[in-house]
């Protein structure tokens, strides 16, 4: 059978979980891993150790592979061109991931296609900050790093110019945007193939504790029709726009308008499985992993639809702990419904080693599943 | 972490699944496989090349891993009680296994435990089977050798004396069994974990065609609720009287009674995954995939309930044409809802190469999807 062979750069828990969709579509998939331990390398059969940012590595490693995809947005976008130059098909490809590697070039393309986003702009230094704070409603302000930051990390709340010294020490470029006052977090998920087909996913609310996802909700509570087609209709134009190839996560603000409606602003944009499509896994009648794969061959795409009326994600973080085993066993027992996702990671206090899906029909039960099985692994729950 | 590492003894599709389950389980999966290319050893990390039939390899394979199981049941039983004897943890262990590798050992033990079969006995030659005809409707026989058989191998239909030679020549004893007059074939499916946990799934219609299972129907139409009922309550009886330690296929018969009632009578067991529970991938709230790991390691068991009103399993066969992939495209186009299990395995005419679930509340339509793609991706449908 001429099944094709996908490559995808990353041992993380999101190639992980791709390999697992991967198998009963019946493809090859290999990995690109830094180490030997890495989450995915523990679980997939073809599995190359080596350094990303290094160009014979990533093209040895392209060389037996249909298409190249990502498990993060780290690989140097020259690097990405050079493979494109050498024939290697890469989805997405570099022209798209530049906007999720880059929150200036995102931010300019955005306007450029009038995708309503914070205010924004490059700043160049504190005093400049200052100026940028002037010219809204003062500080605080939010300052970012234009490369290389995920998880709050490279993020930094400016409340006075003293703050707003410490982004500029890395030498990058620095972006200054509004420190916007949302109702809440919202995630837009959509798949796009080469040849242009797309679907949404329904619109969630992602909660963040301290920088990190927590928890997501499928579909987003309360959220109007018109809102969540808008949503929806947003990413899929971002998709298009920028010529994104697989699932792409946009992130969004709800605002509340004076006149009491609300609007959504780009918060931030993911070309990957995202965090906030884990759901998906267990409440979606195609997942994000199963459907990036379909994108990235140019399969038909597969039914983005919901399975149950409501469906929670909860991040398990890792607690004081190191053997969650106990834990575990203790929550199937407690819910023979959860769905448990561990990612195969040694477990360290704050890190991401799993997450948990409940569905079910009422809302109020399905979180509290999924907060107590989330916070019972990760031990702030002993009941 | 102290996750365990399950090894599973065979590297076919059956091992493949489980590790597809496996991985968001946290666990450490690795399989005996006879080849490298064998359908689960492409996507297994930790795969062990080596023939099951040799003892030495066997306890090399099982020295690293928590506890054994396995993806058919051919491996010699006493094998099997050398490891239990060396201390390895095997689930099933060999005192239940030995009644889905021996099916004279089986029927003998169903009778005893007044599960009501086929009537039946070992037979010694063409004239004690002319013997065994005599005892009841006359020819024709079913005749089996009782180690060995699967999807109709090692089965024969007798209709004279002549007729039952063949079994014979093999050497090997042979089980008479009466023609059954089915109205259909049944499966009860359930899993038991060893502190004696157990959950039932949906009884569902299984469909052969040439001795081979062609569709599943989850739950069995039309069945009544007290049947249903007798018959998981015959599986779980089974499997806690044989001490089955894992998931359990009871296939059944469904006779109709001169009043017009209907009673079941067993026709196999398989001490395993099987092929009428791959409907549980889509279809239920835990597979009986994850399932089986969840037994074999005494975790609590999850829930087998069905997700969708109709469930429907069809097997994809080899047909002529070697590549599937463009049969696989269509397929996935036509109907986004499509669930398609493949499983890396070279088509031949009649191979089980991959099965596809499809769900919905319109069994008609459930059915018809289910069937037109397995026929297609055949190539015995070109529409």
């Amino acid at each position: 059978m001429t099944f094709p062979v996908v490559g995808m750069v990353g041992g993380g828990q999101l190639a992980r979980m791709t390999h697992e969709a991967g198998i009963p579509l019946g493809i090859r998939f290999r990995i690109l891993s830094d180490t030997p331990q890495d989450s995915a390398a523990q679980v997939v059969h073809d599995v190359t150790v080596g350094d990303y940012r290094d160009l014979d590595t990533l093209r040895a490693f392209a060389a037996g592979c249909d298409v190249l995809t990502f498990d993060h947005e780290h690989v140097p976008t020259e690097h990405l061109r050079a493979l494109e130059a050498d024939g290697i098909v890469v989805r997405p490809g570099p022209d798209a991931l530049v906007h999720a590697q880059d929150k200036g070039v995102m931010r300019a393309r955005l306007d450029a296609i009038g995708v309503p986003c914070p205010r924004h702009r490059i700043v160049a230094d504190p005093a400049d900050v200052t100026r940028f704070a002037d010219e809204g409603d003062g500080y605080p302000v939010v300052l970012k790093t234009v490369r290389g930051g995920y998880d709050g990390k490279g993020v930094w709340i400016a409340r006075s110019e003293a703050d707003a010294a410490e982004p500029f020490r890395a030498g990058v470029p620095v972006l200054a945007e509004e420190k916007v006052d949302f109702v809440r977090e919202l995630a837009a998920n959509v798949v796009r193939s080469p040849h242009g087909q797309a679907v949404a996913y329904p619109v969630v609310e992602s909660i963040q504790v301290d920088g990190v996802c927590d928890t997501v909700i499928a579909p987003a509570p309360g959220l109007s029709d018109e809102l969540s087609a808008q949503a929806q209709q947003l990413a899929l134009t971002v998709a298009r726009e920028l010529g994104v190839v697989g699932h792409l996560a946009v992130e969004l603000f709800e605002v509340r308008r004076p006149d009491g409606g609300s609007v959504v602003l780009v918060n931030e944009l993911a070309m990957r499985p995202h965090n906030s499509g884990h759901w998906t896994m267990d409440g979606a009648a195609t997942s994000q992993f199963a459907n990036h794969l379909r994108a990235v061959l140019d399969l038909p795409l597969g039914d983005p639809r919901p399975r149950a009326r409501w469906t929670v994600m909860a991040n398990v973080l890792g607690g004081d702990f190191p053997d969650m085993y106990p834990a575990y066993l203790h929550c199937m027992a407690r819910d023979p419904g959860l769905k448990i996702h561990m990612y195969g990671k040694d477990v360290k206090p704050g890190r991401k080693v799993g997450h948990v899906n409940t569905y079910g029909d009422d809302l109020a039960d399905v979180r509290e599943r999924a907060a107590h099985a989330a916070g019972y692994l990760r031990g702030t729950i002993d009941e």
